[in-house]
């Protein structure tokens, strides 16, 4: 998953990337970016690590400029080993940069092209320098000195006929303006705002619309399917649809999981969602088990409180902070002659016995991926004294690789892949394991919005909605996966800081 | 406030402390050390930052040996200006290191004896570093080539006699062994614990059990008021009261705010306090308003989300987590000709305006210190569409300084000093403000222990326990705050990185 | 000036050119830069300081590749404030890289060009930006999906008539090769050697022959003005005359100071010119003072040695080593409160008495620019006793600015700018100041390569070869210089780390 | 060989002894530090690398007092792995802080005691942390709360008494001032003068009169045998001899090599020393060779130059600086899958074929210790095309271990170790080996100071002049050599970095 926000201001943006990016950090920890356009030139700082590390005052110094872009990373399957920080940038035509969210599940062929047709340079793995680099050279065939609105629209009709996948996008033309467009599935979150000042409107696009509230910009809506919205230098707005064919189909995980629970998502409270799908499954352990015998509900902390909240109101359970999350998670330290130890959960998360002695206690997550932390906590959950764990989780059994930009294990680590929910209770060693149906959960956020027809759910169905994954992509993903992790662990031998020629950082 | 550990096993312990202080990061995030003694040689590591910032690969692979103690700092009232990164070291007599949780109120009068009877040099403001060549020259007055666990205890008896205030102190003797010691009134925590290997008993101390729990320690208890605990190098446990007249006081801010409610301390689950904490507060607002109209408690997270959640269901009133936390706070950088902007509350919180709207909302905190977060909240509440804003403290009103250790504004900076609950309602603009009382809070923190006779709760009613805190002091200690606000201004112009000799960090 | 270096080898290509950017450490300590190319992927690594400070072990097992080209740089006039490393990148067409010594006189025009006919972003200042897009645009017009080296030759013609100015260049196409060309008046220095190994002939290009003696490369020859070398990845060599009007110009400075003196430089072996040097002046001390009382000759360290030791070798007078330079500067640091002190030339050089007192003696220098140092040798030998300070340089007295790439001040600042020799005598405090003749110095060098015509020496006489530099160009110069220094003061009182697009070091 | 220095002003010393440190740069490049005193506390930075970096502005900022100490170091055999940087610091008695150049060698002896009787710890194998200890304790015995000129130098004297070995020492003493003393042999120099201000004298300490001369400080004399020099904070001046017993013996490698030819060394001038021996060395010649065929005298730069000049003056032979010296050595970079690359001597020096083609060619060299990069030098010189290539050593064979702080190979390293001169010459593959013999290298120092008795010598002639030094002692230190050797290996798979508890630099 990655954040992605961009500003087209009447002062310097610097700061309030910066603290946009901050807000956006839950999408993405590994690295961040920041690029900026002052008198037509370029002002960038990008870098590996945490907003607060990357970008110090000399930096926020040089980033000057009163429109500019701005990326936090979190490494997806599609980009392997050298994972790159965004912004990347071409200077032909015009100078452009550009970050996004998302994978493109065509980028091997659109890279083939790009080398081919159009003479142009990948340096990277990454399906983001892919992106721009059609973008630049649908841009560049129109040959204008000044690209119109028009022209940056017809580029982006460009780009959808050329590309495949999800992907949300913020591109910065020098001196020109600031661009922002989603795939004709709208697959990824992208939404737009404005704030007023005494010199003029102001414009942002971002990932979540919490990164408009804590800047103080009205959320005025998402960017539809295949629609880009274009903001010149001086603040002139522009928005139009340029897909054929579209279909509002967003990602139902950021519903689960990724999104700040206080974003509103093509027009759905993430908050709402999960509420209701903490409501589904207390009627799910109602059809089921109607003399249950739950005595507490325990949230895994932090994603799946408000549905455990929700869960125990309905049932008139006791909800209770049974465990306790330590937020300062340090490293495991490979010492000469040593073998890795491994952290265990115990270092994460902490049982609170009082509300496990001699209790039957239902935990509730928000999904269940590889299994092992939930087999960890249920084992944590005995220890403390528990009578009978019950574990609860508010998605469906994950099944099936995500190629829309999250960043899941390859189908073969998923614990639910080719097991029944039985076989999965008794792997992870739960007493009863209760799983949201894939119906309850996409009427628990279908329900914020009736408009939305359906929603990008093959992560639990296995059906890719833009009907270009097959088995040999798939096959060809894992057999990457497992490349890249061969290569992250050599660079790791190298120091770990893998440099590129976009990301030049010492 | 600080954390501190301690540990003698029986292979390396330099990646125990390490996890140690991830798990009480959250008593001190200034700075961070670990020192280890190996071979009779002290291999130190210490600096500013998270404890995930400071230690590195490279650091870890020095920190060799069996033993070792360590320290996340918070810089308290009494060490002013440069603050500096635990543990001290002295090397005579027989090289100790030393690191401390507290604050001694006698720290100036002890320095001149250091440097005028002892010819000890001090080279900061320190009082750990005054502690530290006390409890070094009472140990060289004894000129003992080995010292004895008596030795040890008799020197800790003579710190006892010299010093004033809250102390829970590690302090290892190269060679020798590690000792940890509380003051007589226990005012700062202290818990020891053990774990059995195939090669022995192993010990700990740390401020707070769940360091235990996390490696697998088994708690065994708290160290008494007065009480040392000494564990030679070798493994053997002794422990022994060597104050004359003790008194267990323990600070009950630890429970308000401090400690980690999966704590246990002084035989009290803090988890517990604050759920009685909740219970007492539902109990005074169905004394008060029998009638109320509350529509929903909502907590400001994290510190009150245990009490909202008790208050909730004693009154029967939903509870929601309609603030959400944005968990990663960036710089606010101040750019040239540009004056420094103050963070406002909303990049810190986001409300969710469905839990607002139309709603009679009670907020509710563990504590009101300077009001001025409070204030904006409410705020906030308000413009998220609350009909009423009304607010409960788990803990009575702020009104006189910390001086054992807990790094509090100065009396004139709370709200509510020299102010009534009425005054302070108005300030806050709150329309309904309820205040724990006193009593209750302390029965909420007794109840888990009968043998805690009383608590140290000056903070909210002026009595310091240690029985020499008069106004002067406080006057002094107003002077201070006032002259060390002015040299951290001062030193962050020179880039902030005050270098002292202890703590030689690039 | 700047050092640039090129290789196409069998094997990984980083530590020889990290071994040749040493060698070439001389002529530029500001910044350094290397990219290979491996697998048609580039590899860059570039930022500020010396050559051993910038590369670290993590950047070099990054760099691998069997070509690649590098860079040291010393700031020019030309490329105004926020000087940055090279090798710059474009990754339309094919992904090239480019480092250059030199300096254009039409780059203005020519950014222009670059702006509005070939939609070209250009994000510094740099004179190297424009080279290198011209380049790639010469490259892309003729739309090649693999270029031949008559494509390559092309190109570069088109460099040729487009460009003015001075420049060496070194130039790299991912996945085809690396190219190397010389401006038509040859003004900066290139030259190109093999080596033989069992898998094939290497090849490299370098600004200065030394640096491919350190490898055990054998020097082929210089690149003629306006010629262009090409080495395609698999090691064929072209080599084509590429401008249609040449003439053979090198600049004279660099046999006057920048160049190493064991360099062969157009066939012309620097040392020998040194010493040739140091002969004419001898002569001229003859013809002028025949009974000169010169009773020693001492050579400010390090470039005036030779010249000093046979001009000392021809008068028959004593040579002597009397100043002794501290080889290890250190900065001066502005304290909170403090004006910034100069520092002295006495914490550079160090007289020793002996060989001053009592004694007439004669200093030699290369030559004499801004004169403050000079003036301050003069009196510290003056201080250590000396009768009478004589003063030759080897190099007549530099009146006017260098636009062809060596950072020299503006006219005003060039003592010897609208001054007599007799004015410039009493200025800096000599008894007795003796220049070389213009005709002596070309001579000197002239006399190494018959087949020199002449050399570019406008920084002597005012006629600069390209034939377009005017007043008004200079005035600009002037100005900008002015500007730039303007602007380097703001921004040190950023951090001085100015951060560019091509340049994101941290 | 270390550097030190100290200096007692009226105004800050920050920028003098950083300034100081950078001119004693060539006496060690390994570490620096500075401490100073202000208002009684001590300001430190001290850390590996050049002086340059090691100090950034933010340290200097914190290096505030008008008086200080520093120190540069060059890792001695005596102080085993985990080399240190000083100045190293007690807080018992005083605050003292303590910088030294030499080598204890009774240290072994000396660390027990104080272990066993004073129970002061020593963390690192550093005998300057011993000598520190043992100056701290003699002045802790007399138990003074303000201690004397007389108290300091009966410490003094109490440290003359228990320490052999070669020794000199800068020491400040917090709020009380600072002392310079040296061995009651002199081996190591110590140099001492003033400067005056309008607000008074101020003093200065060093190991060579060239860091005097550079702050405008007067050479006053040296620091005698056995004597001290003890500066009070106010600036007053006392000088005693402390030592019962003295002899004038420096020793005489500074001559040969170490120091920089403008000091003036205990009243000799190192420049003329070399003079001297250059012109003994032309005897040398024409006693052994009165009709040598040499064409040309060529140095090994730098430190054979000014020797070479006077040899061939007196021989009438040119001199010529054939070889160029690379001033930027970089590093040789294993990567993955490759075995360590030797750098050649080819990446240090060139020759310039002109001085060698056809010629017999006399190289000087100030000494052959390894003999290994003077035998690569000469086939250089026969590569160049030498006809014949004799080789002279301003020194005489070394044939001995230095113990008092020089760092040389073990005996067994040595080339001249048991062999003869002939056996060295054809080892090195010289067509003539000349070396210095050992009555005229001491007459050349003598010559310049007639009250100098002898000089330590021992490298040449094994007369160590404590008297303590046996073959057990040898045995000893070889045998460490190789521990450390190994100890240094594995250190340097841990990063390098070895972090000592007075070393804590990140």
């Amino acid at each position: 998953m990655c954040g992605i926000a961009g500003i087209v201001a009447k002062s310097n943006v610097n700061q309030d990337l910066y603290d946009a990016l901050t807000v956006l950090q839950h999408r993405g920890q590994d690295a961040a970016g920041i690029v900026t356009c002052q008198d037509g030139r370029l002002n960038q700082r990008k870098g590996n690590g945490l907003v607060r590390d990357v970008f110090h005052t000399r930096h926020m110094q040089r980033l000057q400029g009163h429109m500019g872009i701005a990326h936090v990373r979190y490494p997806t399957a599609g980009s392997s080993s050298p994972a790159l920080a965004q912004p990347f940038y071409v200077n032909s035509p015009y100078g452009i940069s550009l970050a996004h969210n998302g994978n493109l599940t065509n980028s091997a062929e659109l890279s083939q092209e790009l080398f081919q047709s159009d003479l142009r340079h990948l340096n990277t793995e990454s399906d983001s320098e892919v992106l721009l680099n059609i973008f630049a050279h649908e841009l560049q065939r129109l040959g204008k000195l000044v690209p119109s609105a028009d022209d940056i629209f017809e580029a982006v009709s460009g780009v959808h006929k050329r590309c495949r996948g999800g992907y949300a996008v913020v591109a910065m033309i020098a001196n020109y303006g600031v661009v922002g467009f989603r795939d004709p599935n709208a697959i990824r979150p992208l939404v737009y705002g404005k704030r007023e000042t005494p010199a003029g409107t102001e414009y942002m696009l971002a990932s979540e619309s919490v990164a408009l509230d804590a800047l103080g910009y009205t959320l005025v809506g998402d960017v539809a399917p295949g629609e880009a919205v274009y903001i010149t230098h001086d603040g002139e707005f522009h928005i139009r649809q340029c897909a054929e064919k579209v279909n509002w189909a967003p990602c139902i995980f950021e519903h689960v999981y990724f999104a700040r629970p206080d974003s509103i998502m093509d027009g759905i409270s993430v908050y709402k969602s999960r509420l209701r799908q903490g409501e589904r499954l207390a009627e799910k352990v109602l059809r089921e088990r109607p003399d249950h015998d739950i005595d507490v509900i325990v949230p895994i902390p932090d994603s799946s409180r408000i549905a455990a909240q929700s869960m125990a109101a309905v049932l008139g359970v006791k909800f209770r902070e049974g465990l306790v999350k330590n937020r300062y998670i340090g490293r495991t330290f490979i010492m000469p002659g040593q073998s890795a130890r491994k952290k265990s959960v115990k270092q994460k998360l902490n049982a609170i016995g009082l509300e496990f002695k001699g209790k039957n206690v239902m935990l509730v997550d928000d999904s269940i991926v590889r299994g092992t932390t939930c087999e960890q906590i249920i084992e944590m959950a005995r220890d403390a004294g528990a009578r009978k764990v019950y574990f609860a989780s508010a998605a469906p059994p994950v099944r099936f690789p995500n190629v829309y930009g999250i960043d899941m294990p390859s189908a073969t680590e998923l614990i639910a892949h080719g097991r029944s929910v039985e076989e999965i209770r008794t792997e992870i060693g739960a007493d009863w394991l209760l799983y949201q149906d894939l119906d309850d959960l996409l009427d628990c956020s279908a329900e914020g919005n009736p408009n939305i027809s359906r929603f990008e759910c093959a992560v639990f169905n296995g059906d890719y909605i833009t009907g270009d994954v097959d088995q040999a992509y798939l096959d060809q993903l894992e057999a990457d996966r497992n490349d890249s992790n061969q290569a992250a662990k050599n660079a790791s031998a190298g120091d770990g800081a893998l440099i590129g020629l976009h990301n030049d950082v010492s």
